[in-house]
């Protein structure tokens, strides 16, 4: 189900997960101070995995060399032009991470289906007293972190009746709603939640571009 | 003029300035990151300064270690019970840090006239491709930092008529206005100031108050 290269690249993270330990460092002249509660650990984590990959020679493309935007989709292509996100989150708190914009989300995966297949690398990191360790790490499919909700089939971030992004499920915790269990089940809850938002879905357009 | 501790620091850190070298870097595992466009330099150096100076033994203590607020003056304490303030700017642009809240400072010296015998450490950096380097270093008095304007006796920071902060003089620079020549000159723009803006002066209660 997971790009062959993804699996390779999470089986070698696993492998060696308890030696992903260390921090931020101010350094000047022969003094070195710790840097504690650092919020940028999201980018920097995932910085630090394309360059962990390419000393690791494993086959992975940063996304912004392609697009040379600041688009942030996908964060690397991997093996032949697989997608593959990167998600961090503080494991003291639970998943928290925005997956994705919902309407960009929906529009992006109606033009190009195969959006739906992207591998999601999850970290999670927590601090103990100044060093940042890794604490667990996922390779997942989108349907496997997403989950419905009390008020639409898709749980999203709803702000004054707005929704701004997907949210993950609690996919490692039994919870009150569980993770979806095929993408098939995914994309219908994605445009059966556009549909009773907007009044409309772009399901036939998705189907109609389905290879 | 300035404190002896103040004195032997400024003259150690003058003596190492080439190896006043760094930056920020992230780190997991084997694979370290460096960081760049910190904003918060000013921050660090301050923390660094700290623990350079305890490191090398050195009489300061920190202001925060003793008035256990996020009030922030002092910076430090050196020697007996003088005071220290480290400032910071990019070498690039010159010297715009605030060197007080303008109001603040007024009340403060009045209460306190030996406000204005505190040291000023100041440190200069520069960022070439990754790495911080640290520039210039001055030891200074606020009178030998602070200089006239157009718009008052004292140089300040103004924004739709509100006096903000008082700004430094650019003093190792021939510019329009020279930094004041003592600390008297530095006194009497200061409540000149205060009086052109705000009708009074604490000038008054400043003297009364000097031992």
């Amino acid at each position: 189900m997971y790009n062959t290269e993804s699996t390779k690249i999470f089986n070698k993270l696993l492998s060696i997960k308890s030696t992903l330990k260390g921090g931020t460092k101010f350094s000047l002249g022969n003094v070195t101070l710790d840097i504690v509660g650092n919020d940028s650990f999201g980018n920097l984590i995932q910085e630090w995995f394309g360059e962990w990959c390419s000393r690791n020679n494993f086959n992975v493309i940063d996304g912004k060399a392609i697009s040379k935007s600041s688009q942030t989709f996908p964060d690397f292509y991997v093996g032949k032009d697989s997608l593959l996100e990167i998600k961090t989150f503080n494991g003291a708190n639970g998943p928290s991470f925005d997956i994705a914009n919902f309407e960009a989300y929906c529009k992006s995966l109606a033009e190009f289906p195969e959006r739906a297949d992207a591998d999601y690398l999850i970290f999670s990191y927590e601090m103990t007293d100044i060093e940042l360790h890794i604490k667990d790490i996922w390779l997942k499919k989108i349907w496997e972190i997403t989950c419905a909700s009390d008020r639409y089939p898709l749980k999203t971030q709803v702000k004054k009746d707005v929704i701004y992004n997907i949210r993950p499920s609690n996919w490692y915790k039994p919870t009150k709603y569980a993770s979806f269990k095929s993408k098939s089940e995914f994309i219908e809850a994605l445009f059966e939640t556009q549909k009773i938002y907007r009044g409309y879905s772009l399901y036939d357009e998705y189907k109609a571009n389905l290879k």
